[in-house]
């Protein structure tokens, strides 16, 4: 209604209002970048705000307008922090491009963002190379890292260089879009998602909360999340917000990691589990510490309940996050639940196991085929739909919404919901395996499957089945340190899991599809698999 | 410039979703209630949203329409709480009243609200009988704890006890009007504050983080700060956004505090200076213990040196916290700094001495007379400017804006920034002394003061001076510990500040004047010595 008696003030909700934040009450807040040739850079809050006026003065000068995307191919360091302040400040939308792509999503997304400049790091020059000619859009490229002797696109040192720091950042709507994220093609084309001033404001606010990140000031942030997808989970937003230090790596090697956890005395990290588990491997066998790490956060996949105890034995807080490119990306994290202390070892890792609670800002339900509500009381499972303030409204482009009249977005994954408020994803919608009218997640298996000594990776899928629909087929991958046969998975499922979700063929491979962002892909292995039957389907060891 | 290449939803910041967010995903949370005849109560965050809803019903058929003012004069409880809730779920505009204003003053700000429905605490029925025939808009009158045989206003339970709670929440705009509150009248007349949806929303996000209240669900918040001033500190939107527990006392004394802290296993309470003083008197004669406390936060007036270090010593989290009814009403809390371990016990209660450091959504600055932004070093002091998410912009019924035209407004207090981002607040503008062109910090003086053998409160005053326009006078109640000379008071303070600040005259009174929040009142103490003269002006302790 707008009534005027009296007011607050008019403060929009400004992504670069954060960095202004940094930099001025935490202006020497430490910016530490690993580089991919082993190098080490030190830079502070106050620099990375000065250099991103810099960079805005440059794109100016490029003829870069409002709403035009910029383009980056990098993995995370301070240049590239940078350049998504200095490319929003000037008013363009930042589009973070995932390396990992098909070529043909590369080009597809290029074009469809129709990107003006792209940045990108000496590394990933022969993909960029590979890509100019299909990139039709792109005017400007730009290298953050050259070699000693380069030849070829401008340095970007050089490039901001030029100019002053004397740039006030574009008046923006609080709506304006700031960043473009593709998602990472699981279940078919990549699709492109619009950030907004306000909705990441809210999302950091969201997220550096006692029961999501839990971030201070005091605390040292290293997301092993890539600063190209899912906007690295929010942390280049959180970290200005509260002035933490914040350790970038363009490496991901576990032992650059732990030298990382170490040296710089990183208190906080998150990342997917695949990153995870080299992480454990590496510290198994050579015995290197964790430093002061004291919250690790997991998401991107089913944390496995092995890895959750592995962090535990280690006295570290670990929690699982739910997230996802339509949600900025963080929909649910896992705040500790009341009477925690009273709760059995077995009954926390149950708890951390699942996905987490939303965080204000964010609503949930679950609804069957037809679209009914269903109850939140751990049991019934079903289509996750979420609605909140960091959540797409419309896929870029797009001339439809992604959400219902009531702005429901449907996630793809099927999940519970229980009585405490936590979630548990049990499956994707497209990976649930249909036996008999009834459900079978495939996640489940899996993570049944990883029980099973010897199997170091699953997948599951479904497979036609003249009776049944879909049965079963586990597809595994050996870690080699004993021998392992179909059957014996089999044995070891059971008790596990219901009787008749027993897969009704055990298929061992040398290596898995995976996607862009470390997933298994399914897609892939369905293709594999496609041709495949159960034999004697009257024997088989499933449904019965 | 509202460029739409794709979207994220909408969804508006209205502090109505805190309390469904509680109720569905922290539904069975508790509050509990600590009555002022003893009783106590408990509900949940699902039974204190229906009611609101049952409250909601019961005021739109009184006739109250979106804008109108439904006040309150009451202390901390879950009818109070349910209140706030269902005036501002049906549009209403909740308008706290401080019993301890005096008459004149309630007679003032009840008009000028121009309240139509007051409800109150039974405790409060002399005040309300004699103010009835003064406030000229308020048609309904009902009682929150009606005792047994009670006739008069219609009970709160039954009043909303006989709607049901199918009640949808009024769609309102995110910057429409929830609440009002007058400030306490240090100054002046208190001037009025209009809270709106979104201000209220972001400042409970900022608040609980970890370098603010550090709220988390696992919680249990006990505040000491009365729902009817400055939204309690944010505390009843701070808590169903998280989720915790919450308690709420009608009684303040010391006993039933400690009882609280210890029964509900409260792990974070704030409050102002006085209610601690008390507090610790207490502990010390009893030697009551403080439970699962963890966390108190101080703020309203300065906390002492020796409150500081009395928590500390019993391995209590202590941080101050500096706000205004203006800010919603929180400015800066005391988060730690970097380097926090490596600090020294001194250095550790010199920074906890200081107000803190903004949130992201605050900004600070200090000016001099002639409007000139002054250094953040530490050493300069000046007018304290704040511009932000929940500041004000325009005081109720006001013609003119509070804040000039770059959003800054006056605090009224006099303050230093220090290059660590804290800020220190020396005294308020009205009450620093002008000695010689230079300013003497009245607040610096009253805490050395307290630090001098048999000192129990002290308040500074400027008095005329030929010479120096303005300079110091000491009045002092004394503790009766031992005996206290005006000349001991003196010596005392030589060392702790600079010679030239050392007060002319020592007073000695039996009792201080207090404003209606437990704040020295230096308007009635400058009334009271307005006929005061130095005598011997020239053979002053003071300045020469
Ligand atoms: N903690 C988690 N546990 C299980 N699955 C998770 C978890 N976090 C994320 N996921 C999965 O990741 C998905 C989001 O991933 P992302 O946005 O990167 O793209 P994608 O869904 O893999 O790709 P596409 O949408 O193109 O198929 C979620 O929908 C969910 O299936
Ligand atoms: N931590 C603190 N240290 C010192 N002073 C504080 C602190 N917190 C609050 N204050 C004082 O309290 C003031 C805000 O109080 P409030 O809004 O209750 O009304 P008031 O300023 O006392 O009344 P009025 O504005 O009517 O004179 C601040 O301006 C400041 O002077
Ligand atoms: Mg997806
Ligand atoms: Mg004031």
């Amino acid at each position: 209604m707008t009534l005027r008696l009296g007011t607050m003030q008019d403060w929009p909700l400004n992504v670069m209002r954060l960095v202004d934040h940094a930099e001025r009450e935490h202006g020497d807040g430490e910016i530490v970048s690993a580089w991919a040739d082993g190098n080490m850079t030190r830079t502070n809050w106050a620099e990375i705000a000065k250099k991103s006026r810099q960079m805005a003065k440059a794109l100016t000068k490029l003829g870069v307008k409002q709403g035009d995307r910029v383009a980056t191919l990098a993995m995370n360091h301070e240049r590239h922090l940078i350049s998504w302040y200095g490319a929003i400040g000037m008013g363009g939308v930042l589009h973070t491009i995932n390396p990992r792509l098909f070529p043909e999503q590369l080009g597809y997304i290029g074009n469809h963002a129709e990107d003006r400049v792209l940045l990108y790091d000496a590394m990933m020059k022969p993909l960029v190379d590979a890509m100019r000619e299909h990139w039709k859009t792109i005017e400007h490229y730009i290298v953050y890292d050259p070699p000693e002797g380069w030849k070829g696109d401008p340095s970007f040192e050089e490039w901001i260089g030029a100019e002053d720091d004397d740039f006030q950042w574009v008046d923006a709507d609080e709506r304006d879009p700031i960043g473009l994220c593709y998602t990472s093609g699981t279940t078919g084309n990549p699709k492109g998602v619009i950030y907004e001033h306000r909705s990441m404001v809210l999302h950091a606010l969201a997220e550096v909360q006692p029961d999501c990140f839990d971030l201070a000031k005091r605390d040292c942030a290293l997301p092993i999340v890539p600063m190209f997808h899912a906007n690295a989970w929010g942390l280049p937003w959180a970290a200005p917000l509260v002035g933490c230090k914040m350790v970038l790596s363009a490496d991901y090697s576990a032992k650059r990691m732990v030298d990382l956890f170490r040296d710089e005395k990183v208190t906080h990290s998150a990342g997917v589990p695949t990153i995870w588990i080299d992480m454990i491997k590496h510290i198994e066998e050579t015995g290197d510490e964790l430093g002061s790490l004291k919250k690790v956060t997991i998401g991107g996949s089913a944390a496995p309940r092995a890895m959750i105890k592995w962090f535990r034995a280690r006295g570290i807080d670990i929690s699982h996050a739910w997230g996802m490119t339509e949600l900025s990306p963080i929909g649910s994290l896992g705040g500790k639940p009341n009477g925690w202390e009273e709760m059995s070892d077995e009954e926390q890792v149950d708890w951390i196991a699942r996905q987490g609670r939303v965080p204000f800002g964010i609503e949930m339900r679950i609804v069957d085929d037809e679209g009914n509500v269903l109850p939140r009381d751990g049991k019934a499972s079903g289509d996750l739909q979420v609605r909140g303030a960091w959540v797409i409204g419309k896929y870029f482009k797009a001339d439809e919404p992604a959400i219902d009249a009531d702005g429901w977005f449907s996630t793809g994954d099927v999940a519970a919901l229980h009585p405490d408020g936590t979630m548990q994803i049990t499956d994707r919608s497209k990976d649930v395996i249909k036996s008999g009218g009834e459900w079978i997640s495939s996640i489940e298996l899996e993570n049944a499957a990883l029980g099973v000594d010897g199997i170091a990776e699953a997948a599951c899928i479904g497979i036609f089945h003249p009776k049944w629909d879909e049965r079963p087929l586990l597809v595994c991958v050996k870690d080699g340190s004993c021998e392992v046969s179909g059957d014996a998975v089999v044995e070891g499922l059971k008790g596990q899991v219901a009787k008749w979700w027993l897969p009704d063929a055990v298929e061992f491979v040398d290596e898995l599809p995976h996607t862009a962002t470390g997933k298994l892909s399914k897609k892939t292995l369905r293709e594999q698999f496609k041709d495949y039957s159960f034999e004697g389907v009257e024997a088989m060891t499933g449904r019965d």
